[in-house]
């Protein structure tokens, strides 16, 4: 059985890279009139802080994102139009986290950090829903999906977005008191993320 | 008989996935010193709607022009020069949706409507043009295509991008009057591609 | 025998088409508070004329380009430290394409019309040559090309990237006093390339 | 057995291709207004040195550590979390490479070279670090490696990016005195990786 879904997986993967690499646009290079001494460059650049940790995190959550939809689409053989759809959702919301990197980058040293944070982790409550809904449109009908995958594989990938879903939840209800500590949260529940994504992948050749 | 095609497919693909990128850049990111409140940036980023609007359809409009790409270049086996620079026509329109994005969402809440949305859909009324271009010179000649395609499914296709316009000249037409009324019948034509598009697909199948 | 160059193709159609895309982002969408009328936008959108000529001209001579590294390496099955280095020439050259595009899009209009046209076709001197290069170090050695490639075709195509080379320093001599004259000699050394690129295909296979 | 590390072969790529075209975004168009004489524009062309020299400089760069991690990747087949993470690491730090690149176009003919010319230095002795850290993890396991790879083949991939490590020490060291003998070291540096870059490959071959 061929798998019909390479020329979208190419097509997601270059839209993951470029949302990936744009971030860093959002450095700004001072002017040279501004800033005549080393000491004020330093000083220019220690106080971009916020950019780096947001571009940074950004960064790293996109390219786990890209990871699991690798991993996703590894299952899926064929499309439809719902499939097709679920995907075009999840590249709308991944294109448009640089906007709330870059808010992040502005404002999380200012009295509105909890909102920029708030709409930075909303997104990403967004883009679980997202993945959630690709899957479950995905396993609906298992004639979409690898032929020999099991029962079993279907549902830990399952549950493996589901159990983001509250985990963000709390990090976007925790953003609007405690924006550190959301931002914690996500980047806790990343790095599991890329710890377990080994031994996931490791189940999908065993089952 | 090898597919000739792959490498213009590829290319393509990577125009249509930065076209697609690009257009978050539209996006502003409000300065610090001139957004001093939370209830500033809140508002700043309320104003912003004509933006949100005009960067998610052109989003799924890119998307579903991709899809649409996607099926043609499937039947197309062959390359010679008519394609060659009609598929080089679609890709030069599709990264110059960016722009009447932008204006749109500069002007769409100003007395200008009417002109950036007739820019809008004038675009889209070339970009239907081109796509029927591309598939007339393919389908003239049936060595170009792949092999066991019927001459029922050649027909369908055509139809199947034919038909898109005279929705987009009513909808180039309307803009002048009912700027937003010409933006919902855009609308309506892509949910109305997006939800045909998983059956088409089905019939290439069968035929 | 396996073509080897298969990933230097893909990295090569991926700056092509970044930098075919990125064209467009030259155009400035005005600002809301500077056009407060429909009058005010249209002669503004009119005032753009050298922008849209620019960007045309350079997105059809970059896409030309592109069908001629496609086919120069589709007889290129080998690759080695020259090969590799004449390539990454040619795809810094075609990377900054944009720069004197955005300065004809802006002095066009003006008295240094020739200095700006002058850089514009300088450039493409320097691209020419760069192809030139590529192909002479490849075919300078038999055992990196396509292993049922005759003399005959070999010839041919280095004899196709040569006459391009004193055109383009013919419209480079002109541009100095007559800009659009040399202009129009780009434009149609492509339509001449873009027509005949069909034809040399079809002799590829038959050699 | 299958290579495993394709897609990642291709996101990787599509991530250097885009990190690599962006270069060309620092170079600023000057405004019509400001420059009214074409000798006024060939004084402010004149002036961008420092910009031509810093994105070519990163652009051969960026283009020779493309070369090095498709050489890497060759040998790699199988990929852990590992893997993935430290590759991860190297495309962050080459999407971070057009800051300073900005940064040293911005800086470089000011009395702060040094302080630039050390950032642009010291990216280059993360980006060598990860490259080991790649090579270290994938050749610690001989079972994700390309199955007819010998021990000697390990061992000089692993010599060739190690004696980088002090090189690289070398130039962030002398940035601080002497920038511009430090940026000759890292011309140098690629220019013996780029000669050797085709003997190496050769031997790949034979090993």
């Amino acid at each position: 059985m061929e798998k019909e879904t390479v020329r979208m997986e190419g097509f997601s993967d270059a839209i993951f890279a470029i949302a990936i690499t744009l971030l860093v646009l959002d450095l700004h290079i001072p002017d040279k009139d501004a800033l005549t001494s080393t000491t004020a460059i330093i000083s220019y650049l220690k106080g971009q802080w916020p950019s780096y940790l947001a571009i940074s995190i950004s960064f790293f959550s996109i390219y786990i994102m890209w990871v699991n939809h690798h991993k996703l689409f590894k299952q899926i053989y064929v499309r439809n139009t719902g499939i097709t759809f679920a995907n075009g959702l999840i590249l709308f919301l991944v294109t448009a986290v640089s906007y709330p990197t870059g808010l992040m980058a502005r404002f999380f040293d200012t009295p509105s950090a909890n909102l920029v944070v708030a709409i930075y982790t909303g997104l990403f409550v967004l883009i679980n829903l997202s993945y959630n809904l690709l899957w479950y449109i995905a396993s609906r009908d298992k004639t979409l999906l690898r032929p020999d995958i099991t029962n079993d594989a279907i549902k830990k990938i399952k549950l493996n977005y589901l159990y983001g879903l509250p985990t963000y939840c709390l990090a976007f209800g925790l953003s609007f008191n405690y924006p550190t500590a959301a931002l914690i949260i996500c980047v806790v529940l990343w790095v599991f993320w890329a710890l377990s994504s080994g031994r996931i992948h490791h189940n999908e050749n065993l089952v």
